[in-house]
């Protein structure tokens, strides 16, 4: 019997645990297209490790929130930058067919990175003072702060053999002007307490200079804010 | 192309919503059976109404937590009650090859009833307090007001024709001998700043109590803790 189990806690974990031990449940077809659409660069190995089944990563351009329970905002952007595979021609149509903007990227280290250093310029700034990218990048030191977090980073790229273009900066210093409502996805993660995907952000480059020799003092010092953050959160909560 | 999207936040159901438009995602087929089990007497039937499919009702009887992501640590029990349905027969087999008590109840509703009635007398107690069923029943006072808590349910279920057992209230207070370190479905929530369920338990009471001009005083200061406790972890958390 095939088998599904939807929004699993610790109830449908058990259950879906027992059907699967039994033959059940979780069976991927070999032509099914598994797609990660998370921020992070190194998500599609991992869950292909974890799931025996290839996964295309996925770059995701979109800001959208949960409004309320069955109820997403959107609030600009879309589009979707797709790795290649043998199935990402036909998904790519179908993904048109339903008004996403895709484009099949032919170096997707390049853009999985180029996300990633978006995500390292804002998202923890954004997080830990609750602040929108528009007025965040007003006040004074911002700038500097995120710069350096961006050259960090793409030091790091850099010397793991991804390439980055050299405007990198420019082009991320325009982000606030053209979504300064935008909250960062991990203060959206902050404001309801879930934990956040810091350590697949920030925190990637800060592992992966540490083990490259390269110095991430500013990557560091967001990762470890918004580790607090959360922290500050959790205690403050009866257990 | 059939489309599942796991783990939808924002992002998943922007885009997932717009591959539904597009005519994919989500599709049940017609023979497909949906269970619920879920906490509460009247899912099935509300979650059928939102996915225009029918919806068989299950009771859980098992102790779960969990444990951490991937890992559910089964504290005990694990039977399940189905309701009637041309597919409840086959659906027993597989679960009962999987391990898995189960009875096919010809009065679901008096089962539903008689597990939401136990969570009516366990749940927000145990939530409020943080405390397991078995040091739980040893304060003083506490078993007045679970028995309170019992009879204003079941005056409610009989009033909505609903049969209950005239033993109820002796076979629930034999409970927290059975499993003294179970913490309530409503504790973990609260331990985790989920959203409650308590709505659909001692709120259930409430609201059909009041329907029907019975009163519900010990349900209601129950729910109600359970709601100020939610409100008060919420406030404590930055926006």
């Amino acid at each position: 019997m095939q088998v599904a189990v939807v929004g699993a806690g610790a109830v449908g974990c058990y259950y879906g645990g027992l059907l699967l031990r039994a033959g059940h449940a979780g069976r991927l077809r070999p032509d099914t297209s598994v797609l990660s659409l998370q921020n992070g660069v190194d998500n599609a190995p991992r869950l292909a490790a974890v799931i025996g089944h290839a996964v295309i990563p996925v770059v995701v351009y979109v800001g959208s929130e949960m409004a309320g329970p069955g109820h997403v905002r959107h609030h600009g952007g879309g589009d979707l930058a797709i790795g290649l595979s043998a199935a990402s021609e036909a998904l790519a149509q179908t993904l048109q067919a339903a008004g996403i903007g895709i484009t099949i990227a032919d170096d997707i280290d390049k853009t999985l990175w180029s996300k990633l250093i978006i995500n390292c310029a804002f998202n923890a700034l954004s997080a830990v003072a609750g602040i929108s990218y528009g007025p965040m990048l007003e006040v004074e030191g911002t700038r500097n702060v995120v710069t350096s977090a961006v050259q960090e980073a793409v030091s790091v790229a850099r010397a793991s053999g991804v390439s980055i273009s050299d405007d990198i900066i420019e082009q991320i210093l325009k982000i606030p002007a053209a979504m300064p409502n935008q909250m960062s996805s991990t203060a959206q993660d902050l404001a309801r307490g879930k934990p956040s995907e810091i350590d697949f952000l920030n925190g990637y480059v800060v592992r992966k200079g540490a083990e490259l020799g390269i110095a991430t003092p500013t990557n560091r010092a967001l990762q470890v804010m918004v580790k607090l953050a959360e922290r500050g959160k959790m205690s403050g909560q009866r257990k």
